[in-house]
């Protein structure tokens, strides 16, 4: 059987182009005992690659010629397993491949019944979960807080939008362009969404925020989380999930300077989602239930084979992709 | 009756200079209704008054021909309210003056039987209880935890090490002379003191905290603040309470990288003494008695006579100072 893989062929300095990337054809491995031949269905694309492309991510590194890594979506197609059975559908970090061999051990069940299978590695999947963890665990969400969310009509951002808006927040997001902020406000159900690339973010922030801001939940960092800053109500959270701003970038650039972090008598944290597994069963449960109802809303951004994968994150890595990446890989 | 005042004669640009500051003699005010006249005992000289010099402390700002502005404690001479009587001893934000008349309801009872009437700006007072309300209301303290703190033997690094202590942590201080450092060892019980000024910091902090810092309380900012935020554990908790590497510049330099934050999954909180007042009865009861079984220890920088209270402020903002910062007015 053959196994269609992508390799780092090159790191890249900057934002990566689709040279940095090979394809290859091989023979797909046997499976040994307690393995699992699998066919991917989906595959995700996150910016946290970019961090481990560049060796610096807490998942450990891609190194050059070796395989892309990534959440996937696989049907088994053969188990050495006794806890898998042929035609299970399960999660694995199996990375940008056709037919990865998987240990068991390293694939989770995931139930196909929750929602569409690429929904599995967004809303109902990693991004999802982060986006649930975070307001659901550290934001202290209060009725009425004025939260705003960068990134926002990308996985995490919309997810963290519409959880505020059913505790009753102002939802106010940031995005790079006029489609993105207007899904967020039409489909997503924010309140208002700032267009950083043609608004002036911090007039546009004291428009839309004139009380200040209560929380930010941050995926970008630079000045975008600087401007926010600036504009924190008194007792306000941050939450710092992603880096947007530099993951393109081998530098550490400066952040806030600590007294606007003062004034405020902010609380800001730090959030990895591996920390908040133990949300997972709670998170599934009721994210799939306000889907179903049509209680909330997401976007895709989706292409078709292995092929296309590296083009496709070199769109997320340049902001331009809309909605969750993500690579459709087989049926 | 003559009041001896200290006016703010000029806003420095940088380190406050003796010549900024200009003494003069006038009469004494007469109290009004309600009104008390005061004798100023102890004066306390503290960081933050930079920050009013600069016109961007939250208290209000010192215009040049003003009064300096700062906590006293002192005796009422003659009162015209009913809530206190002559001989009296209060605390009130009077300033730099020896002869104030001071409003009733802008005045505090203090209990001269806590302590020494000069640690009641200091240990017993505004120093102390930004530190006990740091560590008791926002560290979320754990025994075995290491505490770092800077500005380690000023009032409040001395208190929020002997308090940490006293939760079975363990303590690294890190001040700016090796007489510091000895006496926040010898006569404060931390476990070990870094000197800053003489050793390589990030290389004594490794040394002093190979598993990582679990909480670091900040008084200073800049690149101590960045050193620390380099080498947190998981889970880290930052107290954020002063900035004393940026109170004598007008500019706003930037912060650490929130990429410190998120990977040791820390919270960061400002603190605002100005919040826990009611945490004072609590902590005037407690400290006091650790203080009368000498279990804790101070140490105060003190000076006689308002014309030495420049002098005294000008080496606080240098760092020179060793101790609390206390101008004797009278006895």
């Amino acid at each position: 059987m053959n196994n269609t893989r992508v390799l780092l062929k090159q790191r890249s300095e900057g934002v990566p182009a689709e040279q940095n990337f090979e394809l290859e054809n091989v023979a797909a491995d046997m499976p040994g005992g307690g393995d699992l031949l699998c066919e991917t269905l989906y595959l995700s694309l996150d910016p946290y690659l970019r961090g481990k492309i560049s060796g610096r991510h807490i998942s450990g590194a891609i190194n050059e010629g070796e395989l892309m890594a990534g959440e996937t979506v696989s049907r088994v197609i053969e188990s050495k397993s006794e806890q898998f059975n042929q035609g299970d559908i399960i999660a694995a970090h199996s990375g940008w491949q056709s037919h990865p061999v998987i240990s068991a051990d390293a694939a989770r069940t995931v139930n196909p019944e929750l929602g569409p299978l690429s929904t599995l590695l967004g809303i109902l999947g990693m991004p999802g979960l982060t986006a649930y963890a975070g307001m659901m665990r550290l934001a202290e969400l209060k009725q009425d807080d004025v939260v705003v969310v960068s990134a926002a009509s990308g996985p995490v951002g919309s997810m963290v939008g519409q959880i505020a808006a059913r505790h009753g927040c102002r939802v106010v997001g940031i995005a790079g362009s006029a489609e993105k902020c207007r899904w967020t406000v039409e489909q997503a159900g924010f309140d208002h969404c700032i267009n950083y690339k043609t608004e002036v973010l911090r007039d546009s922030l004291r428009r839309a925020c004139p009380e200040g801001i209560d929380v930010y939940f941050d995926n970008v960092g630079g000045d975008m989380l600087q401007a926010c800053m600036e504009q924190l109500a008194t007792g306000a959270r941050v939450i710092l999930c992603g880096l947007m701003a530099q993951y393109n970038t081998n530098e550490m650039p400066p952040g806030p300077n600590p007294a606007f972090i003062i004034k405020a008598r902010a609380t800001v944290r730090g959030l990895v989602v591996y920390d908040h597994e133990d949300l997972r069963p709670e998170f599934e449960q009721r994210v799939s239930q306000w889907l179903k109802q049509g209680e909330i809303n997401y976007r895709e951004d989706c292409v078709n084979g292995l092929e296309a994968a590296p083009r496709l994150f070199c769109r997320l890595m340049r902001g331009e992709n809309f909605g969750k990446a993500i690579v459709k890989v087989a049926e």
